[in-house]
C-alpha cells in the first residue's frame, strides 16, 4: 500500500463544517445528557447501561454495532466499510471514568453536567465521553451532509481504561481480523496551555502495586507498646524511602536498565515545544516543581519514568489525638514507564527490592500497561498533522509522548499500526480530580478536528 | 513529719474487705451503669454529664464535692479532711476516655457495656473510669462499715487525661492550698500479665506532634503530572526517614542529650522483674518485637524515649486504584520521653530537625508532657508496697517507670510529693483499642487495694 496524503481543505469538509456550526447548542445538549450517566470502572457503577447507551448511539449513526463482553467490562465497536480502496480508521476512546471522590470538592455534583463559563463541568466531560462523543458526532455530520463517509471507520470503546485496560490486549490478540486498519486515532488527554492542538506519537506506560504492611493482631497503646511492637507505617516509611531518595532519583535496582534514550528527531521535537513550567506553577500554587530540580519539563514528561506515591494511610486519622501504635498500613503507588521500559520486568524488581529491604511486607500487582511510541516519521503523521491544522486553524505542537498512559501499545505492538493520540480538551480539564470539565470551544473544535481526519483519509488510495 | 508505717492487717481492714464481698455484684451492676455515659475528651461527647454524675456520687458517699472549671474540660474534686493528725492521701484518675473507633472491631458497643467471661467490656472499662471507680468504692465502703475515713482524702478526677491533661498543671499552680496532700496514688494502667500486682514509681512523658505537607492546591493525574508536581506524601516518607533509621534510632539531633541513665536502684528493680516478651509477641500475634532487637524488655519501656507514628494519610485509600498526585498529607507522631527529657525542648529540637530537611512542611505541637519519677527509696513506699500486698495476697513488682504516660510530674515536680501509681486492670485490658476490657476480679481487687491503703495510712501518725 502506498499513501497519497491530501494536504488542502476539500470543498466537502467545508460543508460539514458548516454542518457542525449549525448544530453546535443541540451537540452540546446531547453531550451532558451523555455525562449525565455515571460509568465507574473500579467501582462498577452504571457501566452497562452506557454500554448499551452507546451501542444506540452508533446504530441510529448508521454503522454496525455491538457489544462484546470480556470477562471484565464489554467493549463497545462500531464498523462503517463502504469505502473500498480507502484507508480503514480505528477510532478509539473509553467510556468508563474516574472515581468522583472527593464529592465535597465538586461545585456541581459530577453526574449532574453544569454549563459555567464556557465550560462543562462533570466526571468524564475531558477524560474521555467528552472527546469521544465529539468523534462520533464527527461521523453524524460527514453522515448527514453526504450520506457516507469518505473512508472506513471502526469505532472502539472500552470501559476499563481508568483500571489499567486490563482486557483490550487479550481482545485484540483474539480479534485481529475484526480489527483491520491503516491507523489508529485516538481523541485523550489535552491540548497545551495555550489552547494548541498537538499530536501525540506516545504514551508512557504504567506499572501500579500496593503494599500492606502488618504487624500486631490489633492498634495497641503507644505508650505502653511503643518502643515494643513494631510499627507498620514506620516499616513502610522506611521501605519506601530507599526506593526514591530525596533528590528524586528512584532507587530501586535495575530500574533505569531499559530507559531507551530519546531518538534525534524526538529530541528535536521537544525542543520545538513551548515549555512553561512557570503556568504549571501558578495554575497550580507551587513553589517549585518536583524533584530533581534541574530536569527539563519535556524529559519530565516524556522520557524519564516516575514512582508516584497515590496513597498512604494508616492509623489514626481523625481529629485531635490517639496515642496508638497503628496494627496495619497501606500505600498505593504507580511507576510511570517509558520506551522500552517492560511493566512485568519492572514489577518484578519492585518485588525484588520489597523482598530483600522488607521480607514481611505483602507486595500486590494492580495495574501494568507497556510504553508505546510511533516514530514521528511513520505513514499518515503528516496527514493527520494537516487534518489537525484545518480544523484548528494552527499548526499543532508533536510532542514524541505523552506523560499519562493510554492502551497505545495495543496497537503499535499487537496490531502493529501507526497510532495518532489527538487530544481534544483544555488544558485545565481536572480529570481524575473535582470539577473535571471541558471547554465548549474545544469540544466543538473536538467535532472538527474528527470531520477534516476522515475527509483526509478520503483523499487517499490504497495502490495496491 | 516522721512517717510510722502499719506493716499488718488491721482489724478494722477485714471488716471493710467482708463488706466489699458482701456488695460485690451490686458493685459490678453500679460500675456498668458509669460506663454506659460516654466522655471523649478528644471529641466533646458526654464530659459535663459525667463531671455532674461524679459530683454526684461524691456527694452521696459524705464528701466535699464540687466541680472546678478549666478553659478544658472540669476538674471534679471530693474532699474527706476529718482525720487530724493522720496524712492526706490525694487519689487521682480521669474520667474522660479515648474516642471508641474502629466502632466495626467491638463485638458489643463501646458505650453499652457487657459482661463476658468474667470482664466487663467497654470504653473506659480498665482506661480509667473503672480504676477510679475502684477506689470511689474503697472510700464507700469504710465510711459503710465505720463511719469515718481513717486518713484524710482528696479526690481528684480530671476529664482531659487522654488529650495530654493541658490543664491540670496551671490549676495545681493555682490551687496548691485545695491539694495540700503527703503522698499521690493512681489508679491507672494495667498489672503484670501474669495477674501479679505492681508499683509504679514513675511515668514517660509524651511530645505529640502532627506534621502537614501540601504541594499543589488540588489532586492531580499521575500521567500529566507525575515527575512534575511534587508529592507531599513522599515529602513525609523522606522527611521521616531522616528521624529515625531503620535499625530503630532515633536520629533528631539532640533528641537523647537529657536521657538519664537508670539508678542502681532502678536498675536492680528491673532487673527483678519477670520479663516476658515471648507472652506479648504471642498475644498480639508478633513474630518479632520491635527494633533494634537486642533491646531489653524493660529498657524498652522505662529508660528508652519513643518516636511512635500513630496515624499517617494522604491521597486515595478506596478501593481500586487512583492514579493521582495528592496534594496534602499529614502524619500524627507522639514521642514518649524518658527523666529528664523535657519535652518543649524536644518539640523545639523536632521542629528544628523539620525546618531544616522540610522547610515547607507545617509543624503542629499537639500535647506535652513531663516525665515523672519517684525514688524507690521514697517516704510512704514502703507502707504502699504493704497495702497492696494485705489486698492481693501477693508482694507487688516494683517499676521504676511505666511506658505509658500520665500527668503525674504535677505531683511530683508541682507539688513536690511522692507519687504511686498502683494500677487495678488486667494486662490485656485492651485500653485505647476496640473491646476495652477489666476483669471483675481485678476490679473487685482493686477496691480492696484502695481499702487497704486508707487503712494504712490511718496507722501513721504525724509527729509533728
Amino acid at each position: 500500500m502506498s499513501v497519497n496524503t491530501a494536504q488542502s481543505e476539500r470543498p466537502e469538509l467545508s460543508r460539514v463544517f458548516e454542518h457542525i456550526e449549525a448544530k453546535k447548542d443541540q451537540f452540546v445538549i446531547r453531550l451532558l445528557d451523555y455525562l449525565r450517566h455515571p460509568s465507574i470502572s473500579a467501582q462498577n457503577i452504571g457501566m452497562a447501561e452506557v454500554a448499551e447507551l452507546l451501542v444506540s448511539m452508533l446504530s441510529r449513526l448508521g454503522l454496525d454495532a455491538l457489544m462484546i463482553p470480556t470477562s471484565g467490562h464489554p467493549m463497545v465497536m462500531g464498523r462503517w466499510e463502504r469505502a473500498p480502496g480507502a484507508p480503514t480508521i480505528l477510532l478509539y476512546g473509553h467510556y468508563d471514568v474516574q472515581p468522583p471522590d472527593p464529592l465535597e470538592a465538586w461545585i456541581s455534583p459530577p453526574f449532574e453536567p453544569t454549563i459555567r463559563d464556557g465550560r462543562v463541568y462533570a466526571r468524564g466531560a475531558g477524560d474521555n465521553k467528552g472527546q469521544h462523543f465529539a468523534n462520533l458526532l464527527a461521523l453524524e455530520s460527514h453522515l448527514a451532509v453526504h450520506g457516507r463517509l469518505p473512508c472506513n471507520v471502526l469505532v472502539l470503546l472500552e470501559g476499563e481504561e481508568e483500571t489499567g485496560s486490563p482486557h483490550i490486549a487479550d481482545f485484540l490478540r483474539a480479534n485481529r481480523d475484526l480489527l483491520k486498519a491503516d491507523l489508529v486515532v485516538t481523541a485523550d488527554g489535552p491540548l497545551h496551555e495555550a489552547g494548541q492542538p498537538i499530536i501525540t506519537y506516545g504514551v508512557r506506560g504504567i506499572a501500579a502495586f500496593e503494599l500492606r504492611a502488618r504487624a500486631a493482631n490489633c492498634d495497641v497503646h503507644s505508650g505502653h507498646f511503643g518502643g515494643v511492637v513494631p510499627n507498620p507505617i514506620w516499616t513502610l516509611v522506611q521501605l519506601l524511602a530507599t526506593m526514591k531518595n530525596a533528590d528524586g532519583k528512584i532507587t530501586i535496582n535495575g530500574f533505569h536498565d531499559d530507559v531507551m534514550a530519546p531518538r534525534d528527531i524526538e529530541r528535536a521535537a521537544a525542543a520545538r515545544l513551548p515549555q512553561d513550567s512557570e503556568a504549571i506553577k501558578r495554575g497550580l500554587g507551587l513553589a517549585r516543581l518536583d524533584y530533581p530540580a534541574d530536569r527539563p519539563l519535556a524529559d519530565r514528561l516524556m522520557f524519564h519514568p516516575t514512582l508516584t506515591i497515590n496513597g498512604l494511610h494508616g492509623g489514626y486519622g481523625g481529629p485531635g489525638s490517639k496515642t496508638v501504635v497503628p496494627h496495619e498500613a497501606f500505600v498505593k503507588c504507580d511507576a510511570r514507564l517509558v520506551e522500552r521500559q517492560d511493566p512485568d520486568d519492572i514489577l518484578r524488581k519492585i518485588e525484588a527490592h520489597v523482598r530483600r529491604h522488607a521480607p514481611d511486607v505483602e507486595f500486590v500487582r494492580v495495574e501494568s500497561t507497556p510504553p508505546s511510541r510511533t516514530p514521528l516519521d511513520a505513514p499518515f503523521s503528516q496527514l493527520v498533522q494537516s487534518a489537525v491544522q484545518i480544523a484548528h486553524g494552527v499548526e499543532p505542537l508533536l510532542y514524541p509522548s505523552l506523560g499519562a498512559t493510554l492502551p497505545d501499545y495495543v496497537f503499535t505492538k499487537i496490531l502493529g499500526v501507526p497510532s495518532f493520540v489527538v487530544p481534544y480538551a483544555n488544558a485545565d480539564e481536572a480529570n481524575h480530580a473535582p470539577n473535571e470539565n471541558i471547554k465548549i470551544d474545544c469540544f466543538l473544535k473536538g467535532i472538527r478536528t474528527g470531520a477534516a481526519l476522515l475527509d483526509a483519509l478520503g483523499g487517499v488510495v490504497h495502490s495496491s
